[in-house]
């Protein structure tokens, strides 16, 4: 083996800091153990988890690598010797344990998932850390099911734009979701959003009721956290679930529980970096059979809106406008 | 038909007010609908929400008897024309809308049980409410499984006693509970707790770390309310979930949710009053099959235990010693 062919470009972002910090070196190409995959990546999703590893808010788990990027997609490079199913040369997307920002990354090889029928390797690296995201918090947890009413914040981000598609293939409605401006309301109800309310102008739990007759939403999907505890409560339908997937303005309040129990609330949420191995390899697994054929079947329902790509030299540029707030959808890096 | 074959003696609280305002009445005894039985009381059981309805705190469902009482045992003197399955003359224990402090209560046909095997009419009488409520919300809402630990507030109410012994029966363990003194304590114990704080001396929630080792319960069940909130919180283990069903000390705190997402816990609750009637016909089917077989297999595990009984005139004492808080187990009316 040359020294080319164990070494790579990735981005490192030091002791942490502003975007400044991140910068394309040159380290060791990481090896596949036997239950892994080694990608050459092609494209790597940015993911708000990343912007807060950068700024050392976030650590990686100790047995992660320690570069940044929690989705890719990209070729098959190396199969580990216990793995079946995945041959190289084969077109992958998956969730990455962390690596991402690199030309190589080690994934499991369960949390592979082939790239969908009619996407692209740049739309396919865009999927899995949000669909995973928003299939295992309200599919599985909050257990929406079709026919059901839901309330989504941040429409317009990259978690919030695979929740619309989703709701939507998935028969839940109305889709209510929540953004900052009028440009977002109007991608998010080109998405399918039935309302996209502006948090700055009005008060969504208000509009929830009035859209509602005062019913309230079966399921609410919240990232902001502490501000929109009590009206993710207040505007719960009786049996309603709230999925809390961030707390990205706190996570204290003062708060009155009341309806929590009188309208038979159930409050629940999760972190998916933190889940183990096997579990993560469930929700990929009910994605393969449940999420993947739909894309076929619903080819402009459900395809990754990319609001912006960078080479992955510029991942700074990619993280400070993800910090801006302004992109609706998804930003990318090109690796190769 | 005579007067006295159309009147009944029963217990009216007036405007509410304090224990003072019961007194015992005549009133025209209720009509079944085609839908239910008509029970002769001979026991009917005394639950908090009676306490909060006679105190003007909690008023009944528009469509339930003002009378109080949500328990009963006796006999099946008429049955509703298309009600299949129950004979006049039948032992029977039910869940009421209301009405059980009375000499006759109509109940739902689906809401009533057989009296379990080993059980007299008196014990019989202080399962229904609890039961349901126990099992709706910690097996079938949190959805507690064997080999699950749990922590049980109140353990020494007649709702704590409840799930203790539950608890027990289904395989749930450790089981700790929560009381207030030496004496309930032993109770506690008696029953099955593996351990019983008593909340005034110490944290239940560092005993509990203490207890497993800072891993959590994976099951709490609370009445309690705002004071614990934070507790219950900092105390489940990973996936934990509490079940919420009063808030006897408040509903409002300042709280830091982050174990919520961070834990991945699921914060649920309900009321049984509240419920409709085809839902607590399941929860009283569950019971008839899941619940009901375990009394003769385990005749000394699973039984009431009566503090107190006092006749239905004597409905005041009742309620005053329910809310001095003294008792361990339940309080019964003898009405026949």
């Amino acid at each position: 083996m040359s020294i080319a062919d164990t070494t790579m470009h990735a981005i490192d972002h030091g002791g942490g800091g502003p975007p400044e910090v991140l910068r394309l070196t040159e380290m060791p190409r990481p090896v596949p153990g036997e239950r892994d995959l080694l990608i050459e990546v092609h494209y790597a999703g940015v993911n708000r988890p990343d912007v807060l590893q950068r700024s050392g808010k976030y650590p990686p788990p100790s047995d992660a690598s320690p570069v940044m990027g929690l989705e890719v997609a990209g070729r098959v490079v190396a199969v580990g010797a216990s793995v079946t199913g995945w041959s190289v040369g084969d077109a992958v997307c998956s969730l990455a344990p962390g690596g991402g920002y690199a030309e190589f990354c080690v994934v499991p090889a369960e949390h592979a998932l082939p790239v969908p029928e009619g996407l692209t390797l740049r739309e396919a690296a865009c999927l899995p850390e949000t669909f995973m995201t928003v299939w295992a918090n309200v599919f599985m947890r909050a257990q929406a099911r079709s026919g059901e009413s839901i309330l989504i914040h941040g429409g317009a981000s990259g978690i919030g734009s695979a929740a619309i598609q989703l709701a939507r293939v998935f028969g839940l409605g109305p889709v209510y979701v929540t953004c900052g401006d009028a440009r977002k309301q109007d991608y998010c109800r080109t998405l399918g959003a039935t309302e996209a309310i502006n948090y700055r102008q009005e008060d969504f739990a208000e509009r929830i009721r009035a859209l509602t007759g005062g019913g309230g939403v079966d399921i609410v999907l919240d990232m902001v956290g502490a501000p929109y505890f009590q009206r993710n409560l207040d505007c719960c339908a009786a049996d309603g679930r709230i999925a809390q997937i961030a707390f990205q303005q706190g996570a204290r309040a003062e708060l009155n529980l009341q309806g929590l129990m009188m309208k038979r609330l159930t409050w629940t949420g999760s972190t998916l970096r933190a889940r183990s191995r096997a579990h993560k390899a469930g929700i990929a697994a009910e994605l393969r059979t449940r999420v993947w054929p739909r894309f076929s079947e619903n080819p402009n329902a459900l395809r990754p809106h990319i609001h912006a790509e960078f080479p992955l030299a510029a991942a700074a540029e990619a993280h400070r406008m993800m910090e801006a707030g302004e992109h609706v959808g998804k930003i990318v890096l090109r690796v190769r």
